[in-house]
């Protein structure tokens, strides 16, 4: 999404409830479809624009052409007292990634720790919901995925072959969870298209020509290239590595496998997941390992800045900032958003959002 | 180690036999200075010149400065049926990861996976050899450890209170473990050194002058900043919540409660890592996995090169070719290295390395 043209704010509640009912219309359980709503609203609560109710058109597209499967019957096997493969049978990876991330936190009461692999899901929105939930529950919370279309290639390639495989830790604090989210490349697709329309050069590293192994600094000429890794070969090793966990272990897809869902709404993806849970209390209280996280972020924070930086930001705390702000004062969706919605809400006889507010 | 000033090529059975004898000769019992030598060796065999031998002189000084514990009595509290918190009891960091390492894969045997935190441990060289252990073993392997000095701030930030903190993930192959052992940092302060010796000017990206808040590109003016991350607070998040989890989650040492292991010989470290070991075989049959591991790697390594770029390196390519080179032809030792072991080798009345060769 833009973030130049913000036409309205509208309150999560509704975006909520355009969510459920259009996900319900096309053809998932109620149930799942709130789910799924809840899910969305929160990666639009925490700023994740890219990964919420923007999503909407694109996954109802995909239901109704058969990419996604809306009554799947996803299953959980326990392949060893601390880890389990989910299959999700193509369902929607958010409910595919959540019955995940629950089963990881409770193998994880139990033994210490687990590991949950996933297979045949999909899109599940951004990686730090996943890596929240375990905080949320007094746990270490770790999770990575085959991104659902390659952007990226290898350090030193031309061929499109890797995805922006991110990497999302959340760790509880006394403020609530510190969740990190980062993806492998140095900036994503949405900030090169805001760029483009905002007209504004890009800085070296962020794209290369994949002709001429140049930096691409126009954003508008990013079809001539592909996106660069943070690090250069160790983004890029880092993005095969949790490629080689998310997709292969999994029997998922990686590397030359991915489907581009962008590209394609008929096709299964077998997008691979995984989770990690780990439970404090099994190396100390709590409240201990809350209060020494908190003393640590605390000082980061207060440390001393390098000259013309007016605030030093901790993971999560733009996350944190994000959600209160807009759970009080609504979702910023952009003009040209709300139009699709509207006319999406027409499309499967659903009330739009200006009916919900 | 400068790489400009090799002098000789030595065989890594006499750099071994040196470091056993050497560490004995400072009060480790016979079995875990072999253990010490064993994987200081490996450090130099695959390449981290930086974190084998080169550290002997700091080790053994620390050693008798009282700054090591060179008779610990290293416990392993298995504190859940899949996890366990080891304390090294100051011992060298080489015996009390070995044991985490150990302890992760047996665990993981039986509950499929394993996380092992360690606490009052020490610098236990490069990152990849624990990532390496659980993968030669059938498994996948990552390691992550709070670093043993300071020389990055947060993003944003001057002062020095994040280590380059790495991350290593390893993963069997049908070529061997495939290994990416990355620091959070652009680059080591091994290459900013050897930078200045060389007189060649630094990239920009690599180094912050933190009074000014520009880049350093003279190596030789290091000293008046810090290093960068990679992905600038992406980087810099990572080693934040690496640092998380690999020290206080252990009650062991982060930001400002590090000890510079390189200004001070005395003063216990107490070093955090933590491992995790995942038993593939609970996933699929592990032959499948490294079929599949070998495939995704070929492609990717036959794929389209950008222009000028001679080769596409895999995660561990040039440490799996620096293992065969070396164990052939021996170490790369620089001139300046050898005068120092020399010496030591004369102060513990131990067989230098010219009579071993």
């Amino acid at each position: 999404m833009s973030k130049m043209e913000v036409a309205e704010r509208v309150p999560v509640a509704a975006v909520k409830g355009l969510i459920a009912d259009a996900l319900t219309a096309a053809g998932l359980p109620r149930e799942d479809a709130a789910t799924c709503a809840r899910m969305m609203a929160e990666a639009d609560l925490t700023g994740a624009d890219a990964h919420g109710v923007f999503r909407l058109p694109q996954y109802v597209r995909r239901l109704k052409a058969g990419g996604f499967n809306a009554r799947p019957n996803i299953t959980v096997t326990k392949s060893a007292p601390a880890t389990a493969l989910v299959d999700g049978d193509n369902g929607m990876g958010h409910l595919v990634m959540s019955r995940a991330a629950e089963t990881a936190i409770a193998l994880a009461r139990d033994m210490g720790v687990a590991w949950v692999g996933v297979r045949r899901s999909n899109h599940a929105g951004p990686a730090g919901l996943y890596a929240e939930m375990p905080a949320a529950a007094g746990m270490i919370g770790m999770y990575s995925a085959v991104a659902n279309a390659n952007h990226m290639a290898v350090w030193g390639g031309a061929d499109s072959l890797l995805g922006t495989n991110p990497l999302a830790i959340g760790v509880p604090s006394g403020a609530g969870p510190v969740v990190l989210d980062m993806a492998t490349t140095v900036v994503s697709y949405g900030t090169v298209k805001n760029y483009a329309l905002q007209g504004k050069p890009m800085q070296p590293g962020w794209m290369v020509n994949t002709s001429t192994g140049e930096d691409i600094i126009d954003a508008k000429k990013s079809a001539e290239g592909l996106l660069l890794p943070i690090g250069g070969y160790k983004g890029s090793g880092l993005a095969i590595m949790l490629g080689l966990l998310a997709g292969p272990l999994n029997r998922a897809a990686f590397g030359r496998d991915v489907v581009d869902f962008n590209a394609d709404d008929a096709s299964e993806t077998n997008t691979g997941h995984f989770i990690i849970a780990l439970d404090i209390a099994r190396f100390l209280p709590l409240a201990d390992y809350k209060a020494e996280v908190d003393r640590h972020i605390a000082e980061l924070k207060a440390s001393q800045r390098l000259p013309g930086v007016d605030e030093i930001r901790m993971p999560g705390e733009r996350r944190r900032q994000s959600r209160e702000e807009r759970a009080r004062d609504g979702l910023p969706l952009s003009a040209a958003l709300v139009v699709q919605l509207d006319k999406l809400a027409g499309e499967l006889s659903v009330k739009p959002l200006s009916a919900r507010s």
